[in-house]
C-alpha cells in the first residue's frame, strides 16, 4: 500500500515534516511518499499546491495525507479545499492555547526570527566554529571552554554528534580521538585529565566500524576487523576502568546520540 | 507574564520541542521557560516528571503548558494526571490517521530507527564528511559530486549552512570562499565555471559581517567595515553579472537559509 504525504508550511517546513515523520512512523505497514512544501506564503503558491495534491490523488487512487503548519488563515483555508485528508496543526492547537493563556495568538509567520533568533543564531554559529576548531583533538587548549568532550576511536561518530549539538542547541562540544599511541599507555591521556567531568565516551560495534573505515581507506590495516576489534575492546575497558559514561552508537541516529548525552549530562538545549 | 512549558517525549524530544516552539512563537507577549524532558520511558521517570510539573505550578502560580509526544499509553496517562495544561499530540492525531489509513498504529517508540534509519544515518554521515572535506574550497576536485556549492565571502554563513543541509537532509554541499585574489579578476573563478548550475550565492549586511569578523580577528583589516563593505559590494555585483541566485543571510536562521536554498534548487530533503 502506498500513500502520498504532504508536509506544507509558510515557513521552513521543519515543524511540519518533523511532526509528520513522527506520526507516519507509527504506521509501518504503509509506504509513504513524503513531499515537503515550504514557503507557501501566497495564494498563487497555494493554488499550485492544491493542483499538486489533486494530481497525487489521481496517481495513487487514494487521498493523500496533508499536514500543514501554515499560519496565514486565508492560505490555509484555500489549501483545505483540496481533496486530501487535512491535519491542520495550528488550528488544532492554537485555540486551546489562546484560551489557556488568555491572549490571542499573533498568527504571524517567522515570528521567532527576531532578536531572540539572532542571539540564538550567533550562539549556534559560535558553537559550530568551536566544534570545527576542536575537532579530532586539534586544539586541546580550548577544552576549558567546552561544555562536553566526546572521546572515542576514529569514526565512532564524534564529529557528527558534536556538530549536531552545536547546530541544534548551541552547545560547545569538542572531541578527542583516542589514538593507538594513547592506547599504548594506561589510563586517560594527560591532556584529558583536567577535564574528566566533561568527558563522554562513544563506542561502536567493531563490524560496523570496520565497514565505515573501509569506505574511507579500503583494505587498510586501519579498516581491518582485527584492528577495529582491538581498538573497541581497549577503549571500552578504558571507559569502564575510568568510570566514564559512554554510549554505544551502533543503532542510534545522530539525534539520539546527541540528545541522550545532553539529557544525561544535563546540558542546556538552547533554543 | 511568565509561564513554564514542558516538552516531553519517550524519544529524543525533538518533535515535541520543534512543535512546541512553533506554537509558543505565536504568543509573543508571554515569556516562556521551556524545559525539554526526553527519554521519559518508564513510570518511575514519569513520576519524577509529574513532581517537576507540580513544582512549576507552585513557583509560577500558573499551570504550565505540557506538550507531549509520548507513545506509551500508560506513561502518557500517568503524566496526564498532573495539573498542567496537556497538549497530547499523538492522541490528537493518531486516531484520525488510523481511520483514514484503515490500520492501527503500532504505538512503538523509536519505530523510525530501523534499517531505513541506518541508511539515513549513513547518507547523513557521508554528507557531513563531504561538507567537512569540501569546506572553504579545500578540495575543488570533488565539486562534481556536490549537489550544491555555496559561494560567498569569508564568514557569510557558508559552513553552517552546508553542515545543516548535510546533517538534516543528507545533502552533499560544498562551499567556496571568494577571496580577494578572486575578486581582483573579472567573472567567476575558473574552478567554478564547470559547476555553474550548482552555484548559490550568500551575501550579508557589511555591518554584521564586520561584527562577526571582529570576534574572530579583532581590529584587523579583515574585520574593518571598509573591507567588509568592499567585499560585499564586489560579490553582489558578481552574483548579478553572472546571474547567480543568491540570498542575503543577515536576518535568516541557518534553517531558513538551508531550506530556502533546498526549496529553490529543488534538492531532495532525504528523510
Amino acid at each position: 500500500m502506498k500513500r502520498t504525504a504532504f508536509f506544507i508550511s509558510d515557513g521552513t517546513g521543519i515543524t511540519a515534516e518533523t511532526l509528520g515523520n513522527s506520526l507516519l512512523a507509527q504506521f509501518d505497514g504503509i509506504q509513504f511518499e513524503r513531499i515537503t512544501l515550504p514557503y507557501i506564503d501566497s495564494l498563487e503558491k497555494a493554488h499550485a499546491v492544491v493542483e499538486q495534491i489533486n494530481d497525487a490523488i489521481e496517481k495513487d487512487q487514494e487521498r493523500p495525507i496533508i499536514l500543514d503548519t501554515i499560519v496565514n488563515l486565508e492560505i490555509r483555508e484555500y489549501i483545505a479545499k483540496c481533496k486530501g485528508m487535512m491535519i491542520d496543526v495550528f488550528s488544532t492547537f492554537l485555540n486551546p492555547l489562546e484560551k489557556e493563556l488568555g491572549v490571542r495568538s499573533s498568527y504571524s509567520v517567522g515570528k521567532s526570527h527576531a532578536i531572540v533568533e539572532m542571539n540564538r543564531y550567533k550562539s549556534r554559529i559560535d558553537a559550530v566554529n568551536f566544534a570545527l576548531d576542536n575537532d579530532d583533538g586539534a586544539r586541546i587548549q580550548q577544552y576549558d571552554k567546552a561544555e562536553i568532550i566526546l572521546v572515542g576511536v576514529s569514526r565512532s561518530g564524534k564529529t557528527p554528534s558534536c556538530l549536531y549539538m552545536a547546530l541544534q542547541y548551541g552547545i560547545r562540544a569538542a572531541n578527542y580521538p583516542l589514538t593507538e599511541e594513547d592506547m599504548a599507555n594506561p589510563g586517560l591521556p594527560e591532556c584529558l585529565l583536567a577535564h574528566r567531568s566533561k568527558l563522554y565516551g562513544l563506542t561502536i560495534d567493531p563490524f560496523q566500524l570496520a565497514a565505515i573505515r573501509h569506505e574511507r581507506r579500503p583494505n587498510s590495516r586501519y579498516a581491518s576487523l582485527d584492528q577495529c576489534s582491538f581498538e573497541v575492546r581497549t577503549i571500552e575497558r578504558l571507559f569502564r576502568d575510568e568510570s566514564l559514561p559512554f554510549i554505544n552508537t551502533t543503532t542510534f541516529s545522530v539525534e539520539e546520540i546527541a540528545t541522550r548525552i545532553i539529557s544525561e549530562r544535563k546540558l542546556n538545549r538552547r533554543q
